[in-house]
């Protein structure tokens, strides 16, 4: 049974709770810190962009395309369909010689809200560059420009690139490779599921999850060319945070402020990965629920707070998040979503020293 | 420790799980059936909105301004906030001789989202019309003019009703009166929060509010006055089922199939209230981490599908909700909602007689 990570409260009383599991590993597999059940497998949604945007950069697409930092940034975003987010994925996929016409994963409205009324207000209907894995879809088509050798891109990438979202395409195939050899589990092992943009998603134990996040941060464990892709990953997302997630999004929140100490990345379905670089540590984590926003999010606001070294504005930055009060329509305080005793107390133990 | 309720596949695994309680009683207050926690207190937040109700009917509000089925039924509604919500509320404040100017509840834009964009298009903002709320507090308004004893509407009753939503106004009393009566549960000893909406919500047990929903649909347990209102919010209810929820909603749709058979009505963090009058029984779900429309909806599915006597085609209507396809934004099929095997197992022994 996982502990409770978040308590949901109103008035005088708790009225729900969100349990779940955290992993904190080092780069050698060491266990730092186990909450719940970190053995299970779990499906690690858009968590894992980051490893699935690997190959991108460690093949020779990203040099050969010159893509920018906004570019690597939104390879590896659940963005939000936002006006900027939708001209930079189009960008890529101009690169690459073609349009949005190639792109695999479905139309959706911008998470961001205000966005779709706009959108609305215009007349406009949602398009497959505002679904929030268009950077990551624009990367796997730049990819594909290096795995066919670049023989002309247009015409022969767009019969190469079709199907990429299934297992068995070669994009899929070294997507897959970046993720088990990062996260050290067998993929073919592994429960499968189709994620939300149509591509596999694995079962992978947090364990492993966070492990390769570690690796992530640091470069130990990986080989060269991808400790190499991961550094310029980490680099760009810390240059342009706004691309990974969007207005009011926590990942951009926290990544602008806190630049290359923190990467953080989450997933559907109560899902959170990280990479804390200065402590050479990974995190993972699990809403048994599976809710984001109000759980996982905390989660990891409060995982922030308590491991890496903050000034007093980023400590309070980070509380907004791990201790969040709730507000009706009237503006009026009804309760507040807060980290649970057990996680902080559990959590404390692991500050940073001196 | 809340047993799970509703297991959330993806491909070949369990995702996620929702947790949860459950309570069926008659209404002499015998316990059916009883899952997980059923004695803590719970806020049941808008899923007691008919209980709420009774006093509107139960005075000579709705005599006097002579409610119809729509009003009535959008008096113990969440409702999407679509046009002919808007209208049946702004009429009902018509009635009492004011407008939407008195409402308390704050404004937010429509559940429903292609009334949001369609707003959005015209250039609308949301008004407190569109709350979701709006037909209940139309209602207390309706209410308050009972309590002043019908003294001329228009000026006097803006000032009478100014502040209706805190606990100490004669409406929230009678509100509160109604609360503690139907449900035979002491709020004095209750935890106490403010809603959504703004007005208090008390913590009360499952096990008092399924008794509630059991005198609600029988009559049994309540005083005459009650036992009557009951019966006509069950009516109009049954009679104008889109006015409760809306497009889509579950509560709308199985109601509009089912009639008097079944009243049910959710509440956020989610809780869900029912009456099966032809059993005798009233029922109250609690979803420990708060999910309403892929958790209580999925077990008030199945105790619906299991407890009333249904026609292949109503069974096939709840079972498309209490055991859900899941697709993603290309429309392939990537999981399901199952209510749990222990619950479907537990439920089966109450199944309808012969």
């Amino acid at each position: 049974m996982n502990p409770v990570m978040v308590d949901v409260w109103r008035g005088n009383a708790v009225e729900s709770e969100h349990r779940g599991s955290l992993a904190l590993l080092d780069a050698d597999g060491s266990v730092v810190l186990s909450l719940g059940d970190i053995d299970r497998p779990v499906f690690p949604r858009s968590a894992v962009k980051a490893l699935q945007a690997l190959p991108l950069v460690e093949s020779d697409a990203a040099d050969r395309l010159q893509l920018t930092d906004d570019e690597l940034a939104i390879a590896c975003a659940s963005h939000n369909g936002e006006p900027a987010h939708v001209r930079i994925a189009a960008g890529m996929l101009a690169k690459a010689g073609v349009d949005a016409g190639v792109l695999e994963c479905g139309a959706h409205w911008p998470y961001h809200e205000p966005t779709t009324r706009e959108m609305a207000a215009r007349g406009e209907a949602p398009t497959a560059l505002n679904n929030n894995c268009s950077g990551k879809h624009a990367g796997f088509v730049c990819l594909a420009c290096a795995l066919m050798g670049w023989n002309d891109a247009g015409l022969n990438l767009q019969r190469y690139v079709k199907g990429y979202v299934k297992p068995e395409h070669p994009v899929m195939q070294e997507v897959g490779d970046a993720l088990q050899s990062s996260t050290g589990f067998d993929l073919k092992k592994a429960p499968r599921g189709i994620d939300g943009c149509s591509i596999p998603t694995y079962g992978i134990p947090l364990r492993h999850l966070a492990l390769a996040f570690a690796r992530f941060g640091t470069g130990i464990g990986l080989r060269e060319g991808q400790a190499r892709a991961a550094r310029r990953l980490r680099e760009a997302v810390a240059r342009s945070p706004f691309m990974v997630g969007g207005s009011d999004r926590f990942d951009s929140v926290v990544m602008q402020r806190l630049g290359e100490r923190v990467f953080c990345k989450v997933g559907a379905e109560g899902m959170y990965c990280a990479a804390l670089p200065e402590r050479g540590l990974g995190v993972a984590i699990k809403i048994s629920d599976g809710n984001n926003a109000r759980a996982a999010e905390v989660v990891m606001a409060a995982v922030i707070e308590a491991l890496v070294r903050l000034d007093d504005g980023e400590a309070g930055l980070l509380r907004g998040y791990s201790d969040v009060t709730l507000k009706n329509w009237n503006g009026i305080e009804v309760g507040a979503l807060r980290a649970a005793p057990a996680l902080r107390s559990a959590l404390s133990a692991q500050a940073p020293a001196g």
